[in-house]
C-alpha cells in the first residue's frame, strides 16, 4: 500500500482550511506522508507518485502576495504532475468588481479542481468551501490561519526532537494576537500533545493563557525556561509602528533572541521562524545563520507537506 | 478518424481573427469537436489528444488584462500538451517602446508557433497575422471581436436548444455597439440560421437593424417576445458613465433582466452573459444564479472550444 | 557519446557568471552544442535531451524586467523538460525587505537546483553563488555582464562569417562603457580570436583601447572600414538624455547605421543588435528588416545556447 494511500485512510476532508479541523491521527499520518515524500523527492524516487495529479488542475490564487509560498505550492503541485495555473490578482477580474466567489465558481467551471488560497480576510476559504464546489488549500487568511505552515513547523519539530512531540514544551515569542501562524501553530502543538509557552508584550499575548496547554510567560527568561524549542514569530512592522508595543528597539530588548537568550531554553533547543526574518529586530543575524536554526528546513518541509496535502485532497 | 482530424478536414485556416471567416461548415464542425473534447476531458478520455500539442509553444499575449480568459485559454493549451508561455504586458517590451508587431516577430523567433493575442486596439491581430509568421488567435481586440466567445454561446445555445440553432430566435440585451461579444455573436449566429432580436437604448443598438437577419426592438418586452433564448451584455461601467444611455438606473429599469422579464421569452427560454456580471445591473443576482443560467456552461464550454481551436490551428 | 556529454567534458564550471570564466575551448563547445540542439530543436529530434532536465527546477528571478529574455530562458529551460518557476518581482519577499540571498537561500532550499538571475546590481550573482548552494546563471547584471547574450552572439557571428571567427574584425558601435552586452561580448569575442573595432561617442568608448585585441575608432567610417561583421547596442534613452552626448540627432548622425552607410564595412557584412531596437536612432528601420540583419537569428540562436547552458549547468 503506498505512503498516500496509508495517509488517505485517515483522511476524509475535501479542504485544509485550519488544523483545527484535524484529529492527532490525521496529523500525525499527514506528517508521516510528508516525510515520506521529502525523502523520496530528494533521491528522485517519487515513482508513480510524480504522476500522482497528472490531469488535476491547481489554481492558485494569492490575493495577497507571498513570493516564496507561492512558489512552495508551485513546486508541490508540479512535483506531482498537477496543471498549475496562477490567477495573478493585479488585472484580475477582482478589479472589474467580481465577487470572489463569483471568481472561485468560474474558476471551478473552467476545470479547475483545487485552489491554493491566500487572502487579507480571514474566513475567506471558509466562504469559498461553502459556495463552489473546488476543494479549499487555505494558505493563509487575515490574521486567523495558515495550516500548512503549522504542519510544516509541527514536522521540523519531530524530526528536531527525535521524533516525539508529546510532552514536550515549545516556546512561541511574539505577536500571537495578530499571527496566524502562532494560531494554527496553536492549534496543531497542543494536539500533538505539546505544552506552548507564549511570551510577548501583554498586547500580543493577552487572553492566550485560557487555552488549554498554553502558558503565557511574563519575561522571555520565563518563557524559554523549560523551552524544548523556540519559535519566534515575524514582527510586523507596520502594525508595531501602530501600537502594542512602545518601539522596536524596546521589543529587541525585551523579547528579541540572540545565541545567548538562546542558552536560557533546554541545552540545544533548536530556533524556528516562519520567514521572512527582521534581523536585528526579532532575532540577530547571528542567531539566523547559527546551527540552532531549523529556519531553511522549515522552508524544504513547507513543500513536502503541501505535496501531502495536495495529494490527500485530490485522494 | 480522430474528432480532431475530421474537423480539420473542414478547416483550412492559418489564424482565428474573428467568426466571419469561418464557413458554416467550419462554424458545424468546430462546435462538434468542442462538444467532443468537453466529454473526453470531463471523464478523463482525452487519450493521444493530451499529447497532441506536446513540443507546440504557444504564447498568451494579454496587452489588457483578464484573469477568466488567460486561465480559459492556459488550461485549454495545457490540456492538450503545449508549452504555454505567458508574456506579463506590465514591465515588458512594451515598456521599452518595442512595437506590437517587433515583439510578435521576436515571438515567433524564439520558437513560439501560436499566440493568443488580447489587444486594447481593434485589428491589432490582423496586423500580426499579416506580419509575422505565428499563427494568430484573437482573444479578444478593442470593441471588434472575439471569435472563442461566439463559439462558446453557439455551442451553449446549441446544447440547450435541442442541438438545433436553425431557426431559432435569440435577444441580446445591452451595448451592442461597443460589445466585441455581441459583433462576433452576431457573425456566427446569422450564419447558423439563427434570427437575432436586439434590445437596448438606441445609443447601443442604432445601425444593427441594417444587418442581415437582424432586428432591433424597441423595447425588452418587444425584445423578448418570440426569444428562445436570451443574452445579455456586461454593461461597462467606465462607458455608461461617459454617456449612451441616462443613468445606470434606467438602463436598469428599461433593459435589467430578472426572472419576472424573462416569462416574456419563450417557456424556459435560457440566458446566456460573457461574464462577469454586474449583479444589480444588467441581471439581478436571483436570475445568474437561476435555473435559467447558463452563464457556468459557458466557462466549461470555453475551455473545450479553446481547445478545439487551438486542435485545429496547429494541424 | 551525446552532445551535451562531449560538451560537458569541457565544461566544469557550477555556474555561469560572465564569459571570461570560459576558456576558448569551453566557448567553442557551448557554441557547438547549442549549434547541435538548435537543429534538432527545429526538427523535433531533441529525443532525450527533451526530458534532460525533468526533475530540476529552474527558478526565473528577474528582479529587472524583460519579457524576451525571461521568455528565452522559461522557453529553454522547459524545451528540457525542466519545471520552471517565475519569482516576480512585484509583490515579492523583497517588498517585506528580505534580502536577496536570504531569497535565494529560501529558494535552494524549496529544492530549485539552478536560477536565472537578472539583477540592477553589477556583481549580485556573484554574491548568490559565493552564499547559495544554487547554480547560478547571470542573465544580466547592472552594467557588468550578459553571458547568455555574447554567446548567442558569437554564434551568430560564426554562423554568418563560414564558421570562422579566428582573425575576424568585429565593428561595435554605441553605448560600450554602459553595456553589459558589450562587456561580455569583448570577453568572448576577443577570447575566440577577433579583433574588436569599437565606435562612439568618446564617453561611450573611454578607456577601452587599453583592451588587448581592442581598438577604438575615432569615426563611424574608421570603425567599419575592416569590419567583417557591425554590432550595434541599443541606445538607452534614459542614459542618453542625462549625457555623454550631445543629443540623440547628434548620435544619430554621427554613429546611426543605415544601408548606405554599412558599405563602409566589408561586402555583405552582417549586422547585429541585442534588441529591442529604437528604429530611426541607432539603425534605421529599412537596415533593421533587410538582409543584413541578423537580429531575428540572434533571437533563434539564444534559446538554442540557453539550452545549452542550462543542459552543461546540470550535467
Amino acid at each position: 500500500m503506498s505512503a498516500v494511500a496509508l495517509a488517505a485512510e485517515t483522511w476524509t476532508r475535501r479542504h485544509l482550511l485550519d488544523v483545527d479541523q484535524l484529529s492527532r491521527l490525521e496529523l500525525e499520518a499527514t506528517l508521516d506522508l510528508a516525510g515520506d515524500l521529502r525523502g523520496r523527492r530528494a533521491t528522485g524516487e517519487l515513482g508513480e507518485d510524480a504522476r500522482r495529479l497528472v490531469g488535476h488542475a491547481v489554481g492558485l490564487a494569492f490575493y495577497e502576495a507571498s513570493t516564496r509560498t507561492r512558489v512552495s505550492f508551485e513546486l508541490a503541485a508540479r512535483e506531482l504532475g498537477a496543471t498549475v495555473v496562477d490567477l495573478s490578482v493585479a488585472g484580475s477580474s477582482v478589479a472589474k468588481g467580481e465577487s470572489l466567489v463569483d471568481t472561485m465558481l468560474t474558476l471551478e467551471r473552467t476545470g479547475v479542481r483545487t485552489v491554493v488560497l491566500r487572502h487579507a480576510a480571514a474566513g475567506a476559504p471558509y466562504l469559498v468551501a461553502r459556495n463552489a464546489g473546488l476543494r479549499v488549500l487555505n494558505a493563509g487568511d487575515g490574521a486567523h490561519a495558515h495550516p500548512t505552515q503549522a504542519l510544516l513547523d509541527a514536522l521540523t519539530l519531530r524530526d528536531a526532537l527525535d521524533g516525539r512531540l508529546d510532552g514536550r514544551t515549545i516556546a512561541i515569542v511574539g505577536d500571537v494576537a495578530h499571527s496566524r501562524v502562532a494560531r494554527s501553530n496553536l492549534h496543531a502543538l497542543t494536539r500533538l500533545g505539546v505544552r506552548v509557552v507564549l511570551g510577548g508584550p501583554p498586547a500580543w499575548v493577552a487572553g492566550f493563557q485560557h487555552w488549554p496547554g498554553v502558558t503565557v510567560a511574563s519575561s522571555l527568561r520565563d518563557a524559554l525556561r523549560e523551552a524544548d524549542a523556540v519559535m519566534t514569530l515575524r514582527v510586523q512592522l507596520e502594525r508595531a509602528a501602530g501600537g502594542g508595543i512602545g518601539s522596536l528597539g524596546e521589543y529587541t530588548r525585551r523579547w528579541g533572541l540572540d545565541e545567548e537568550r538562546m542558552s536560557w531554553a533546554r541545552a540545544g533547543a533548536p530556533l524556528l521562524h516562519p520567514g521572512p526574518t527582521n534581523e536585528g529586530i526579532e532575532l540577530t543575524a547571528e542567531l539566523a545563520a547559527s546551527e540552532r536554526s531549523l529556519i531553511g528546513q522549515q522552508v524544504t518541509n513547507g513543500v513536502a507537506v503541501r505535496m501531502a496535502v495536495l495529494s490527500l485532497l485530490a485522494s
